[in-house]
């Protein structure tokens, strides 16, 4: 795509990056040949956030690309407040590029009197004047649904997936097990992809403690190597009890993978301690040095992205990227 | 509750009932205490659907109690025009009771291209004049969160949990099996009810014909006596399945336990063939007499509607009947 | 109009149908050079309509042709279903093209208690997404004024008119009639095309029988060609008792002109047993072939509709084409 | 009803007039014994319109009575602007009662490039703050729905009607004549109350002078006495056509009856030139002392006004009034 | 700029002027070189204002210029009303170019119960269909926040201060004063730019008298020629306080700048009688010949205007046309 | 105001706080009353805020006390949470009490290209679901017409200028000085309310240095005690260049008196240095040990902000509390 074409039906492309994922907005810039637009973004001593375009984005066709990792309020404000100054910039189109969208846990009252803030984030992006949002691995699809607006919710299913096929001849009798019940169906796609059977740990909280739980593994995984398949990985609590159950039950090698590392504490101190061959995950949130386990691999969403922007740019199908 | 009683922050209490499930709002009507709303629903030869009202309803807190079970586009278009009806007779509240709401498993966008109808049809429900709703076990918790408007989403959970707990001592060595993994956290809960284990279904298409399927029973289901669980049935054919997987996986009895008879064609034939123990489900949706199977228990979701709408017209919690 | 043409303010026209006018949707393709877009529209066993589209419709300017004629119900929700499905799909603009709007009767409180249908149709139009739409011969103008998005309400008088201008020389000392004061107007206009007279019937209840009436005629039909006016053949009531009454005011030779043929029962049992020279409609509803007396003459709208959507994506002015 | 009662739904009840009909809404504050509120109503020399209300209405149910006669503009604007004073003060329910409302025959694009303003004006109240609103006899019922909010539309038909029935044994053979073929449906329902024939002036354009028009009396005026119905007489010029056709076709003595004396230049002296026997009305927007010709008799709407008002209030129905 | 260019993102530019300030859209245009469009506006004899456009809007960015100076009613329902025509015939973009807005000084409630009118205009402009607008030196910056809809709010202070800039060779001692506190900070700006001084007039009520004050210069103004800037003149009231104080207080030649001529009764009488040596203002509000008092000079914003729509249309800067 | 009163128009009266105000929230609950509701508000490892309340809203007139001081972001999206957790709690009415409003000083676009962020936090707390808000000294008060919902704009005017007011005889021949030239006009209110002459501080900036200030006294301080106004102290940075400048232009003793104590660093250590008498504020914003300096005096807004609670609750006039 060459750097200044002529304008599509809402005006020329145009990219900003927010301050919570530098890298990835780049390498998006560098695979569309498009440079990422200048802006100050600065906290006053006040702690509020101020924003200043150094251009004009008038009549373009702008993506705002901001993960919402931790700061998480903060970055989940920047967010907002860069979008509607793009829309008071009287941008053409403007489309919020969230690689891991925070908040998407919280997306269904599971008990009384507590928040959906998923939907509530949902409502803020549109309310601050986004006309789009492309996001990735949401915790339940039906998120899609929260949005008033046009989205493109993508999915990292298939470079982790092909990562572990082309592996595959290494493994020894792989089975993909899930952590969480609510990860079923997806875990059940993992394993159809490569293949393999399937395993689920089971948790059940016992007594009236809450935080005793007994813990089952329904399905095989003796003698097998062990592929753990999640959306995301926050503590790591669960995965450390997932590991440690597997292991009980006779797994050989076990491999984790996950879209979104979240990397909460103490989940970087609870992996380097875990048996895990490998620890497989993407770039939707930035990982700092200091995280970067010898046994983490990090595969980029950044041609996903950068190939879905170019296409709604251009107006053309972004289904078809998989043969859908 | 008396009939008049003092009118509270919405006004006075009034019922109407949609053409749907007539018999269950007379039941509703009866726990209440307070009489249906006069009303005409009419289908004019040009098939339009007219709405009057005996009465006006200006200033009360106003339910409409209406299935959206077949004939569904009609019960549907019925519910909404009344509601706008009830709108503008300057009705103070009106809360749209829908025990089951058609179009909640187009909930997400799985494939490109296809709708999220269940955001469509809160919208409706929204812009045709709804302030609240409260609905019954949707397929997905988080449709909820298409509504802008509050709701109360119960469950028949606790109806169709007391039932197999009572009948527990007579079971042997009870498993909980799912039909579909996307229903395995809410199996395992019923499982933890019961205190039973939980097995899984597992489908998976085989080779490039788009119905061949490969069916796995993942957890132990041999010599127990099997309860199927589910949110609805609708044409019986992945009940139907599962029966036959964990027969063959060498299951004793086989009971069937779920929340919606939705019973599309040849649901009832299905079900009638199987070698069913028992069949329990609940009257979100009124089930014909030609369709009452011997071995089909209905448990009524009356008293459960009637004590909320109760509730939310007198300002009280409706979690607490739930100790919640 | 070239097939593939260069995108326009709203991207490149594309055309899709529902199932309810296939053939008035595929003359209309023809008219513009432009093919129907491939979808799958699915009623599944459980009466939840599904829409798949074959291609993207990203940055495109898409024209949805859906009549809303029976079955009623089920065609509005596929229509609106549809609009949901595109704007997912993000189309740049949405123009749903109704030939026939249900419910346009529906328009006016003329009691208390009662809905204004026509306007809850117009938003839910809206809420599903559409940013412009075009009709036909609303029952009433104001109609337009429901509608928070603009639109194109066209008419078929022209088409009409210009069949009975042709016929004039042939016609004996013709005189409008309509079967409706509430028509008078149109009427007029109508007869001052022809330039003949015009006459009216008017029906008035007697006594406290609902369905007693007296009915009279206003002006002179003695001796005369009779051409009976108006919108749209429902059940054929109306017209049966105009054609009566005229007969018996010594009306000569008694034609029939309308633009909607809803034909519910029994209009065409009415009609077939009248004593009409010739009925004159349009194909804004399809006649199955059971339908189609051997003296209906059917005009197509296909041009005229061809023409506005061609207009309309040009940004071409729709008024002119009417010297106006 | 007692001036401060316990707070209804929607808090106490409080009313305010604007500056447009002063008497009219003294008579109604008369009628429910309630005083209207103290407000300051400024034009400013910049012509900037300003309103301070005396005293809170904070959780009150406000009625802001204010017609929108000539000055048009400043009094449509005055009434906005007092009803976002209102909202901004906190009342909890603001009901509109508009006597006449501006604009309503911009109430179609019955040409292209044309606006509807009647939308126009409901939008711009509901986006001051509006509630609810109360009218009376738009000229089209439809345009009830270009509010999204409730409203009462009433009608003086009753008053109007009750006048001539009382008159009726004087009357000679009446006939009732619409100036206004699109008034004909209400025409018939002013003679089926009288008992007496319908006749219609028809109005035809010839030539290509816009302003050469054809007159025709469709029924029969002859030796007759005639009572010309219309909604409004805005310059008279209809009015002053219709009397003379009638008369040219041999009418007795004629009466002419509408609702809304707009009376705009030269409406007055054309009424004092023909010869009716009686000029009936309402106030529904005032007639000042120099346009009150001595064969104009004004019926008064305040007590239906007032009597909807309090049963707006206390919500009851209104519909009752009129045994629907 | 040629006169038909291709379409931009938003289609072809189009201009429009209402009738309240004439030659300043004339000026505009030509500096487009784009024709005025060809419209009738009437204000019928019932005082409804109508609205004509002679040509097709259709996919079309439109442009209405329309300032709400006196008679402010009618322009503002003007511009409104000439904004949803627009609408409803389907312009692609509507951008309000509203060189003076009425009631940007009901901006705040600074009492209790009173309105914040300015918000009112704004939200009847967007809810009358306004996509942008344009406007001149808010009385407050903060209105600009009242908009839902992106703007460009452009100021007439390099104009005037240009002007003073090369008058100023010819001033001796210059001093710049405000004689509202509210501007202070403006007049600073207007300081800064001229390298001059600053002082203020303090007004202070004395006493119950509510037109009781006393005055007070804070700064210096002995001696020196002083300019007293606004953002416009009213009734003159200010001005004329100002002007006596500031000679009290020993002031050489007196000048007046302000952006706005709203000129209400009686200021030309006022400005007359002042010993100003001249004053300079903006034509964006159109002065009548017997309003021109000779020692006033009237600088032109239509260069101004027709760039800024210039570079709105083409999605081009606009602020960097001030080196922003 | 008993504890458990009858339901008024919205429901009972219940209070909830967020984390940012503790005491305030405390002493607000005291003055009505009325107990703060229980909540839990966790931040969990992946800084998602979650929150639940511990009994039921429903129908209740509710009350949420967070102000908007640092941590902001956080304190921010915690107040938007509470209220989407009240809204889908089915509360009847929700007012945000919001004691110091973040981003306020972001209300208006001095330069191109940045936002107007207060419009955006006014749209978030809307779009959340709050129906009311109660706030206190904002920037400017145009910000108020930010809101789409009606609110109460306190001052703290009188508890200042009260405590002035008692100290007026200890003051020698003092003088307002306002260190901002926007905030001239409330600083001549203060001087009015004390009955002293006003002085501003002018700061222009000198060469093409960001930072090169000039500044100026204007307006009399030599020998005279100073008290130094402003709306917020937020790093104290122009305090101290306006204590400096009255000092150099020989002011006796200085007073400083702001509402908002926003104190980001180093705001305490320059006021520490500062050679000022005392410093008035109040506690909108907690103001933690640390940071309470000796001459320090925090004036409560509690009974204010519980009077106007209780009123607005009871449906009373807030204005009057002031005699307006």
């Amino acid at each position: 795509m060459p750097h200044h074409h002529d304008a599509g039906t809402y005006g020329d492309i145009k990219l900003f990056s927010g301050t919570a994922c530098p890298e990835l907005s780049a390498q998006i810039a560098q695979y569309l040949g498009v440079p990422l637009g200048g802006r100050d973004i600065i906290k006053f001593p006040n702690e509020n956030i101020f924003v200043r375009l150094h251009s004009s984005v008038r009549g373009q066709d702008v993506y705002i690309i901001q993960t919402t990792s931790a700061p998480v309020s903060d970055n989940l404000l920047e967010l907002l407040i860069m979008i509607q100054t793009l829309k008071l910039d009287s941008a053409a189109r403007i489309t919020a590029v969230v690689p891991y969208l925070a908040y998407a846990r919280s997306d269904k009252k599971d008990q009384p009197r507590v928040p959906i803030t998923a939907r509530l984030v949902a409502d803020m992006m549109v309310v601050a004047g986004a006309d789009r949002y492309i996001t990735m691995d949401l915790h339940a699809g039906q998120i899609q649904g929260f949005f008033s607006i046009p989205g493109d919710v993508l999915t990292a299913f298939h470079i982790l997936t092909d990562y572990f096929v082309a592996k595959r001849p290494e493994l020894v009798n792989p089975v993909i097990v899930t952590a969480d019940l609510g990860f079923a169906k997806k875990g059940r796609n993992f394993a159809a992809r490569l293949g393999t059977s399937i395993a689920f740990v089971e948790k059940r909280r016992t007594g009236n403690d809450a935080n005793a739980q007994a813990m089952t593994v329904i399905g095989e995984v003796n003698d097998r190597d062990v592929i753990i398949v999640d959306d995301e990985v926050n503590t790591g609590g669960s995965v450390a009890q997932a590991v440690e159950i597997v292991k009980a039950y006779g797994a050989r090698d076990v491999y984790l993978s996950f879209v979104h590392p979240v990397f909460a504490h103490p989940a970087v101190e609870r992996l380097r301690d875990l048996p895990l061959r490998e620890i497989v995950t993407t770039d939707t949130i930035p990982i700092p040095e200091n995280k970067r386990l010898p046994n983490l691999r990090v595969l980029s969403v950044s041609p996903l992205l950068g190939e879905v922007i170019r296409r709604a740019h251009e107006g053309r199908s972004v289904g078809e990227m998989f043969n859908e």
